[in-house]
């Protein structure tokens, strides 16, 4: 029997998706002994633990050792990159991040050049300019390394993976339609429920927020620009050239006047002045016998790529949506008139660290 | 850079889904030419191709060199693992059992522990004996080879990578349950629909037959046991030692006093005379404001695993599945109340084919 094979593993990020990923990478390294992981790099933005032996972190108290006052500022991430792509003879190098840094997405082409392989649910360096994407895979391909993205459109759902087998083995996808967001889809399933009459929006709002079910600033989600970013990810993997999460129609449910608001609190204070709007909206649905939802959907052969607010029949699996969940279809020339579905929880710190952790599995049977 | 590396690929049968399947190699080969992928092997239950120095078979011909009168009968299962083992140094080979046969099933552990990978959508080999069940992954293990089965549960919907990615990234799976059966989901969605009446039970299973929908003979369906091997399957994957699919409760849909009549036909001739039986169990749900659908469910803590007719609430989106769509949730500890469902065709050569080729590329990615 070969020795068996060290993968060193870095992290950048130790906020609520990092804390999970490091009690499931815990419970990884105990029952998979091979390969055997080292994390050999951890890092916030402010602090960071590493030797230059490469020494082992022990990683249940990880965290507590990064908030001794001891520990100095991260280094510049192309030094990150240097250290990595340095491990010991044999050993291979795979950094996770944890956090959704721009800087670091940027850097992401660097480290796979150097053979160091990426695990992320950061939506940035998938949605920004279609160059970076570029880049990355090519990099990726120049380097040996490879990338894997599956939290970053639905945390731990295989939304990510199944779109690429499709892709992979020749079928051909038409069109993808769903619910992105968990913060819309509770929003909107409180809103405007199947059953019942559901809620004012500004309420519903304050509610969700109260719940931690929405950004710090509301604005955040209701702009649109999260959901975006997934469709972006996703059009690029069917084939689609997206530009930017911008360069499609996106439909924001922050009302004009409540843009250049200061805060997000005076903002919710504003908001109820605004209901009558969506009221309006979900009235016309009712009309006709219909649900409200905000949706976004891709259309390959039309490379027609939208983000906003749809009607759908009260039996539509996307009207039918209970809670936070996310619901994805896929089209395709195989599945015919009836998609492939994937549904359930899309946020959350435990399920978008599975996203993480299975990709890296993935990754490891593989490097 | 290294030459490309060369894979041998070995399939038996060539039906429906070997059929599909020749045809989604030949793109894979045109699409990723690295690996090379020569097919060296091809046999259906009569005839069989290849040749002594492992000279490809041209793919897109394979099927009608098949047809020729000059081709041999198939070499006996020991000398096909042993032609794969030995294919020219530093090649690797993989066998694509695209048939339903017990006799290739057992022959897996050969295969595995030779270094011949394997991937499949026959249930037999993970449905059968627990021990051979253990003595395949023994024999992977050994051999240094892998073993694919996505398309053995709900083709090429993922539910086998799903369900595997629970429980490798450490989460608790507590209940599985779904409608694993396109012909059975056909037969409940126009017997029991959600809107209108629906037909006479033994008029179902006719016009069943007649679209394709059912086996040669329907009580190769309605006998339970395709969907107990499928539970089989699944509920070992989430750790529950089952012993075989006749080890539990499984609710046949034949009436006893049909259970020996001759042929599928007469089957046909002298259900109607039954049809009083299942339309009382329509009723009966519909009194409690339900429908009835046939599934299957695993219940981890409890180790139960059970097939058979069950009612559901017309909100649950087992009620809502339509034509011979399958519908599979996990119940899991991370995603907590709200599971995460995968739906979609659960059959067909295409869907089938799709799952064994989306294997093949993760076996190709690892040996």
């Amino acid at each position: 029997m070969a020795a068996t094979k060290q993968v060193y593993i870095g992290i950048i990020g130790a906020g609520g998706v990092g804390k999970c990923f490091l009690s499931q990478l815990e419970q990884l390294a105990q029952r998979r002994p091979d390969p055997k992981l080292v994390l050999c790099y951890i890092s916030t933005s402010s602090k960071s633990l590493y030797s230059s032996n490469y020494a082992p972190i022990d990683v249940p108290t990880a965290l507590s050792q990064l908030q001794t006052s001891s520990v100095g500022a991260p280094p510049a991430l192309p030094k990150v990159a240097e250290y990595l792509a340095s491990v010991p003879a044999g050993a291979k190098a795979v950094l996770i991040d944890n956090t959704s840094s721009q800087d670091v997405a940027e850097s992401y082409p660097l480290f796979l050049s150097r053979g160091v392989s990426i695990v992320t649910p950061n939506k940035k360096a998938f949605s920004g300019s279609y160059k970076l994407w570029q880049d990355i895979f090519s990099a990726a391909s120049s380097g040996g390394a490879k990338v894997y993205h599956e939290s970053s459109c639905g945390a731990g759902l295989p939304v990510i993976s199944t779109l690429k087998d499709l892709v992979d083995t020749g079928d051909e996808v038409t069109r993808i339609e769903g619910v992105f967001s968990g913060t819309m889809s509770f929003l909107f399933n409180s809103f405007a429920p199947l059953e019942g009459a559901g809620g004012n929006w500004s309420a519903e709002v304050a509610k969700a927020k109260d719940l931690g079910y929405t950004e710090p600033d509301p604005r955040d989600d209701l702009n649109g620009l999260d959901v975006a970013r997934k469709l972006t990810i996703l059009a690029r993997l069917a084939g689609l050239p997206v530009e930017s999460p911008t360069s499609f129609p996106v439909q924001s449910l922050i009302p004009k006047e409540l843009e250049s608001v200061a805060s997000g609190d005076e903002f919710l204070q504003k908001l109820p002045g605004f209901d009558s709007q969506m009221e309006e909206v979900k009235t016309s649905a009712e009309k006709e016998g219909k649900v409200v939802r905000f949706v976004g959907s891709i259309d390959v052969a039309s490379k027609q790529v939208k983000v906003g607010l749809e009607k759908f029949d009260r039996s539509h699996p996307i009207a039918a949506l209970k809670g936070s969940d996310n619901i994805i279809s896929f089209y395709t020339k195989r599945y015919g008139s009836n998609p492939l579905i994937i549904q359930g929880a899309g946020a959350g710190g435990e399920v978008t660290a599975m996203g993480v952790t299975s990709d890296l599995i993935k990754v490891l049977s593989q490097i």
